[in-house]
């Protein structure tokens, strides 16, 4: 089906739109009353995100109830981990919680390479009840964890505030690493394909732990796994957000991949000189911004606006929504890019 | 009395050395059992902060032990609320937590300004034993959080992820934040003051949340105040550790300090080249590197070195101390960093 409103994807490929599109980042989730409805209807955020017709019900929601002009599909990073034979549970205000950890050789013989299609089935599912009930209105965009964010749970099992355990394999077991990332990045790959035949219409890596490790660790242990997907998947654009690997702005100019995220730690004007002109730019306005009043919303979007100006742009912000966000004042956001984006045509 | 060995002070200044000098924030600490014994004898982090005979004690052990080239006073950047009439608890395991928080312009009514000397006598009796005890042998350091991360602590009540009632108060009350952080840096002025009369010989800000602001807020609410403090405190050499705040490292570069601390995620030659020759560069060695086997600590110290060569330089890690960290493995750090330095004499 043809899409209606494709700014997403054109903005992506560098081409030129009549606006900026504009999306967030968890905007399908607790922010939202209407989502909250639906969660309590189930046992859990997992049972949730396995229910295909719920997981595209709470992904539709902001694209009615925030004027967006993309959805993403509900799931979690940690599918992958579970696909490979390491499964998850999510713990009430604690996060996820892995029972079992990977830590040895013998560990590595028990995982498997994960197949999209056939081990997250209910992914694909919630995919195609999306496209089918968007109607074409916008894309949707399929994701998942970039390789080094998805070895940190699986060795740690959790969130963690130093991930110890992780950079200590780095360190330590440097074979290891590079043999679990690689089971990672080539699960991942099939999970994107088949997601990409599932229908989405553009997907992005999120590598949330990127911040942690030093430049030459990044490059060795992640850089390399997320470069290899982004030369996989050559069917649909791809966005690379590292959380706080500013150090790495000019490797991701260097990628195959449409797209970079920028948290708002980072200055517009100097990531875009380190990325260069060859990618889309998305982001990057500070969550907390939006605990500000309407007016203050309003003017930190338009002052980030400002500074996109000229440069091929996706209005986000610069990580997810925080939960107790105020969904009003997310409506400012969204409406404030599109009114400075109509006003101010290139 | 003359310091025995002042390399620290000589290289904090720009002044040639024979060898560059080294310590590790959160030397004294958990990793050496005979901390732990003296922690065990009594009930408490805060009680053992609050006995000068063994916050001295405590704060010689590393230079016993590790052969660190300096001291730094055992205490806590918290001290400062509290001697503004804001007690906290420091909690097992969960770390620091307030009682009671700052949210209103009658809360900020209820703070005084600490005065060094009458607040936090505990702390200047400390620095005098340990000054005493060290009979010249390495010089000591103090230190004081910056007026951001303590009020982050001070409106939040604690450590946290996001540091969204912080970074709201930010947002919607910008008096309301100057206010605060203006009583915060007269009171860290104060302190620092009261540290050097009592002995201290470098002073160091900790801005720990530095890398949760985006580079506009940071100049605003954080740098300012930083500027304050290097500006008020002139007898002594001071240096400015603001983790994660990659983006402020040219302003770092104006600042009337001595030393820039790096965290590890910062790359050496970049740093150098943003701060400028003016300003001795601390760091940067990742904590984690410290699991590594006693080869791999050797390797990776000796990487650090050779990338610091040339420049005005005081070897440390990027962050503390990791808590389960091995003390042979520290030694191993220390005395590569001697090693190195002292067969490669500029």
């Amino acid at each position: 089906m043809k899409l209606q409103n494709d700014l997403l994807l054109r903005a992506a490929k560098g081409e030129k739109t009549e606006r900026t599109p504009v999306w967030l980042m968890r905007q399908a989730g607790r922010i939202l009353p209407e989502y909250r409805a639906v969660r309590e209807s189930v046992s859990g955020f997992i049972e949730l995100a396995q229910t295909p017709e719920l997981a595209a019900e709470v992904t539709i929601q902001p694209v009615d109830l925030l004027g967006v002009d993309a959805a993403i599909i509900f799931s979690d990073i940690l599918v992958i981990p579970e696909a490979m034979g390491l499964p998850y549970e999510m713990v009430e205000k604690r996060g996820p919680w892995f029972p079992q950890t990977v830590s040895s050789e013998a560990d590595l013989k028990k995982l498997r390479i994960a197949e999209g299609d056939n081990d997250l089935q209910y992914v694909m599912d919630a995919i195609q009840i999306t496209k089918k009930n968007l109607q074409g209105r916008v894309p949707l965009i399929g994701f998942a964890g970039a390789p080094w964010t998805i070895f940190a749970y699986m060795v740690e099992g959790s969130g963690s505030k130093t991930f110890s355990l992780s950079r200590e394999k780095l360190y330590r077991d440097p074979v290891f690493s590079h043999q679990l990332l690689q089971l990672i990045t080539d699960s991942t790959i099939n999970y994107l394909k088949a997601q990409i035949r599932a229908g989405a219409d553009l997907v992005q890596l999120f590598d949330s732990w990127a911040g942690i490790l030093g430049p030459a660790q990044y490059e060795e242990f992640s850089l390399k796994y997320i470069s290899q997907i982004c030369e996989a998947i050559t069917e649909v654009p791809v966005t690379v957000f590292a959380k706080g690997a500013f150090f790495a702005r000019e490797q991701f100019g260097r990628l195959s991949c449409a797209t970079v995220g920028l948290d708002w730690n980072m200055d517009i004007e100097e990531s875009s000189r380190l990325i260069g002109p060859n990618k889309t730019l998305q982001g990057n306005l500070d969550p907390a911004a939006l605990y500000g009043t309407a007016e203050q919303v309003r003017a930190a979007t338009w002052r980030m606006m400002e500074q996109f100006r000229g440069k091929r742009h996706i209005a986000n912000l610069g990580h997810g929504l925080y939960p107790d966000t105020d969904p009003e004042l997310v409506k400012v956001f969204v409406q404030t890019v599109k009114e400075y984006s109509a006003a101010n045509r290139p």
